[in-house]
């Protein structure tokens, strides 16, 4: 588990979830594209673009449902 | 805690839900493009665009259903 | 709360419940747009475009899935 | 209640959730675009592109979701 | 029930349950496009297309989320 | 059942979790298009496109919740 990049879906608080969300939606890329040479050559190409970016804010929203709920919310 | 931009995900009314879920979508966009000189730049371009102000919002509802869920639908 | 467009997600049946999903989904716009002015000048153009009627379609079904949850589907 | 399109999200069956779920897609477009002549109009061009058409299912997918969960997914 | 095309939600598999949601994200184009000609002619262009077969593999992840939850994930 | 390639949904990790989200978002492209000759033709193209990458993200992040909700949240 010590070299698992996701051995857990449980945070301390929803502020580490959401930064949990983000990698895994980093990864859902990474696994699509596994050279890192080519996803760097991307970045500023969809950085500057506003589609992307609240493309990228979704799939995060997605990510974060399901943080959350393995969470039980931080209730 | 106190440094946090999302302490919690329980709000007291569903406005102040729809609110939170509006910054949660913001922060997706911020942690893909941290330069707030570069999304200023961005922001007139999605504004005037129909399609990303309907993405945006789609965003926007995705974040609600779990701040919603969060909060038991303020029942 | 009076003042609040949105102070309950409880509604007396689900057309109702619909009717305020699609207010949640202009709100979703407003917000990222806040002036009617421009948003008045965007309506004929998207409003007049099938891909932008049904994405506005999937936000307003996103909502609709929350405010259906929150009045336990209206059993 | 007996004037309104949508009185109940129950079905007897599925197929029938499925047929539900289907006009409350459609239901979504009209509320952006009252206008009848105008989405006959559109029909012609996005019932003969297959981005639309796919774009159509996944709005019936979401609605779907909603309707299966308020029948219980009719076990 | 003999002559629905989707009598149930309940499969045997979760392999089944994944046929099922195709078969869902299908009919969801045909109530759409009805005309199999139609259809048909649209097939070549939107296979060789990555972005419509992504968006393809979307509404059927959408729709198998609805037939594992039917199925109580199978558990 | 020694044939499935989705015997269950049960995973041994989170980890394990997202492979089998990622392995099913592409049977979601396979079952739409099954030539493994074309699919390598595409690929070359969507890996390099960010837009696409971020939509295959999303594809996981929605099988993932399906996973995820099935392993209980590997709590």
């Amino acid at each position: 588990m010590a070299d698992s990049w996701l051995p857990t879906l449980k945070t301390a608080t929803p502020e580490d979830g959401f930064n949990l969300a983000t990698k895994m939606s980093r990864m859902g890329v990474k696994v699509t594209q596994p050279s890192a040479e080519v996803r760097d050559k991307l970045r500023p190409g969809y950085a500057d673009d506003a589609d992307a970016l609240i493309a990228s804010s979704q799939v995060i929203a997605i990510n974060f449902q399901t943080v959350a709920a393995a969470n039980d919310y931080w209730k």
